[in-house]
């Protein structure tokens, strides 16, 4: 097996990224407490439809319906492939997940993406407008792939937040043009728990036609939560089961999702990383290393010289992201619930 | 939510399935103790690598490639996918899992699935055969779908077992024909652990180009093993990843997985649930209810009327097979290593 | 090149297919004629409108959409995607030419064809009721593909004929049922130019939601219309675009179809071939072979023993369909416009 | 329906598209003449074995494979789906014909579009040598599309023309990163027909794993001929019938080009456009019109302003191809052999 990124794997303090452990002790206890009780399958469960009126609450959407799956391009490539027309195309970022690290799951199901660029892994309004203009303007746009969604990621894959007001014009400019919004919340906890996001559940529920919210990354063993806060969404079971992305025991998702979507965990988990990532953020403000992205959540991309990798490489785990002109690299460092202080102490050690 | 299977939910006893609980002790246990421990993702980490060498050594495989996956039909459909050209479709048995139950998932990757009939569940070799003169002695077969694999399942939709000579005369017809072979198996625990079984894991390795070893149906929380014993495909990491099938988490599958091989733990829960199976059966007999299918596994299924159906239904969970021409329904009583002896008591007694 | 016919290819007399020729006099000359004229690109040319015109006063339908395809599978599988949901699947005869002779591209789209028995090639309105009260009434029917369409052809892959009572009946099913209805026309001059036809273009423009009218059998050089007599399909152009079956040089087909709806040109070429077939009937009756189908349109299907096909291979051109179980060989002869009396005569001497 | 480009249909001077027209009259008459012959099906005729082996000669390919296809997107997918593994990406310029008009055809078979930057609508080597580079390096890459086929067309979107030099050069990091090499000839013959073009056919074969010589675009009445040019490509016939690409009568398309490559017509039809375009471009330069692109072929860009176009749009038809920062347009003029001199002369006066 080519493990690609094999070769920080033993490594302490490891950064590389964000859902190396198991889940978060509250949500591992409750799936130990209903372990043996019985559920009916995909989802039918009643921890499965507690974690639902939860969410739905937490969402202020009380018509929503919502899903669990297994893995976030997954999630991505089912609700996509189900929201637009198959000859339409899903509009992103150049660095949006579905563009780049997703191995074409959305191709695969035969939709186009869009690309338009980004400041900061961040989608602006603008860009979609001119691409619809583009577009309606075209006199062989029946020969173009036709626009059918805008795919954004809160935070994005920079681990930057959308503004209310950024995420509404861009809502707004969506429906004007009859496109689908669709929020990618992989890191939703992030989100929640970040001082200076202003986004809520609501908002995005309110402005989008579909998103998720992230668990594997945010504190549970696996699992997504896909929520239509609108309803009407018809034969998705069946839609699921045809993408092999049907979820048999449900109940395994829906506990987690209920554990935390109670007593604020979900968002506890996020605003613990993010203090986290403060302490590495002023490591690295120490130590004179530059950032790369103004990430305010748990992701901090800082510009590291080929030297500094090559010295920290041995003995630190992180991402290599991309290389920059001057020779230098962007470099993800991630941290989550648990990551402990001392790994940044010894980080900023070997720094 | 249309909850399909709803009606028995809260039913005690219930039968309707074999994944209604979350894993076995042993394997939540595992999960456990190593919940904190971080390892590199998609399969990367030293428990799935752990896991590999023992379903290697089980399998007698040295050089397997193994991947875990987190469903059953999501494995078929991208192994189906990953080993089959794009045009070419998969030989099934009318009552096979990819041809019922599936939701077209294989479709959904543009793959045929060719029926030949069954009896028992089971395929045989001659039907293949003659599937194979039939498609090679047309005028036309440029125009019709290429077989390029066989399907089996193991134990079968109807809990029956393929013999090691029956496997080996199918096998013998793919090598003949050029097809690839692949068995299904999703409740692969029940097959070993059942005295009637003479089929190894090694044998199927042997005579198999893929398989997989079913997690979710027999003691694990949830995932599956997808074995290629003879390794050599290639870029798998990244066809899972492209049909949403790449589970980020791997060490939780991997974990257990591990368990699963140690001590003999797979099969034992396969044993464990076979022997109440039997208890089933005997009860069955004792109130002279025939049997519909020669199943020796977990999975009972049984001859009906309309009034024993409508008497039972409030009170046990089961799953109603179908109907056959006497107005009867075959029926569905499916065990695991969960159910206790005091249910099988509380059946006789409503029966 | 693997040429499966080609045994026959130099042969004269030749019933291998009826569309072995270029185009009917008629319809050339007007290529002929119009061939220098320029005109809008993709179907928005004069001819095309004319020809849609006439189309649409044929059929009883002012609002229909038509549009001019190249091919017939690509028909089939462009209109069969765009009219169903990506998760349903299309029920067919086990005749039809979609689950048969189309290598898979119905399935090529994603979609599973549903086969039902079928009597003389004909499907009926009760196998199709059975099928959907099936699926209707299984529990786990969410996982089982939906149906989302009938699709018939007419004449029938064996020649036969609907009657309007029982298209009727069908369209009836479907309706109740919520499945669209499609009528593959392939051969339909056969139909329309046939005595025994009771079923005319407006009926099956009031009961169908697509149907198509086939050239390349029927006298063009080649091209299909594809009819939707309800209009409202919205982005076909682009549909077909995405599926590589946007022809370019739409007058090209425009201008044919504009032929063949002209002065009854189309119904013309069926009768005249329909009446050959009656002499090659005729032919065989005299020399005591048996029909192996009731065919009353242009192919004559008889049973062959392995000494009559032997003996006549070398010297007539003909399909062989497939063996019966007596050892005899259902055998195909189709004839067309351009089938002489000379080439009758001929068969009937060598037989 | 909406005809995008119908606002100029009944317009003279045409310089909408150079496939407005039938075919040839070269073309057409060898297709009356062949009309009534009867010839094999689905390319087996001795039309289209006299059409390859004469393609094949001009290729200096004894071994090349030939199929004809009836329209240019539906060759680029099948081919390109058929070369590349389901799970890799083509990589195109940002001009390229499948990244922009043919409405995801190539998404369609679930296969990523690559971008990559293009100059004057030419493709470098270098940017595909760093796009792998990039890949290669980057520690993600089995979650990144995998680069399997580069795409060019000769002549471009925009007229140009690679010289030997520049397609070696692109043939050769193909060939050390693995990739195919498909070359899109939709207008070859304004290529083969122009002074200024050094790439010959034979050159074209042995640097790429496959091309087609466009038909439709260069007086054929439709039709286009895919090579395999080392052929050992498996089951095509199959493959472009799963696609809905296989063309019945193949003996249709096989007479055209065989007729187009007899007596050098293929290049005389290129030469004879290319040079009414030079005419066309001493009109747009005697009238201080400025060039937007250098292509030396039939395709003529060049840039208006709003007033030229509101100006001339009535009188004259173009297409309108993309706005410039200026406020200009780049406007697209397209000539091929049924472009009189008095055309050009009557655009020379309305301007």
């Amino acid at each position: 097996m080519n493990d690609l990124s094999g070769q920080n794997k033993d490594i302490s303090p490891s950064f590389v990224s964000d859902y190396m452990e198991g889940a978060h002790p509250e949500v591992m206890k409750r799936l130990l407490e209903t372990n043996l009780e019985r559920g009916a399958a995909y989802g039918a469960d009643g921890y499965s439809e507690s974690a639902r009126a939860k969410i739905r609450k937490a969402c202020n959407a009380p018509d929503a319906q919502i899903y669990f799956l297994s893995g976030g391009t997954q999630t991505n490539a089912v609700v996509i492939d189900t929201l637009i027309a198959p000859y339409q195309g899903v509009v992103g970022a150049a660095s949006a997940h579905i563009n780049t690290h997703e191995a074409g799951a959305v191709e695969f199901c035969g939709h186009k993406v869009l690309s338009v660029p980004a400041k900061d892994g961040k989608l602006c309004a603008q860009s979609v407008r001119e691409l619809m203009e583009e577009w309606l303007s075209d006199e062989s746009r029946e020969h173009v792939v036709m626009p059918g969604m805008v795919y954004v990621s809160h935070p994005t894959e920079l681990g930057t937040l959308y503004t209310p007001a950024e995420l509404k014009e861009i809502s707004g400019v969506c429906r004007k043009y009859g496109l689908k919004l669709y929020l990618d919340g992989a890191r939703m906890a992030y989100a929640l728990g970040c001082p200076a996001n202003e986004l809520t559940l609501a908002e995005i529920a309110e402005l989008c036609d579909a998103f998720y919210i992230g668990g594997a990354k945010c504190g549970a063993l696996f699992g997504e939560a896909a929520v239509f806060p609108k309803g009407s969404v018809q034969s998705f079971t069946t839609i699921l089961k045809q993408h092999g992305a049907l979820f048999a025991k449900g109940k395994v998702i829906g506990t987690q999702f209920d554990a935390l979507f109670t007593d604020g965990l979900y968002e506890r988990i996020g605003r613990k990383a993010n203090e986290t990532a403060e302490k590495l953020k002023a490591v690295f403000a120490a130590k004179g290393v530059e950032l790369a992205a103004p990430s305010p959540t748990n992701q901090v991309f800082v510009l590291l010289t080929q030297e500094q990798l090559d010295r920290l490489a041995p003995q630190v785990g992180f991402s290599r992201w991309a290389p920059v002109q001057d020779g230098r690299w962007i470099v993800r460092f991630a941290v989550n619930w648990a990551t402990s202080d001392e790994e940044i102490a010894k980080l900023a050690e070997l720094l």
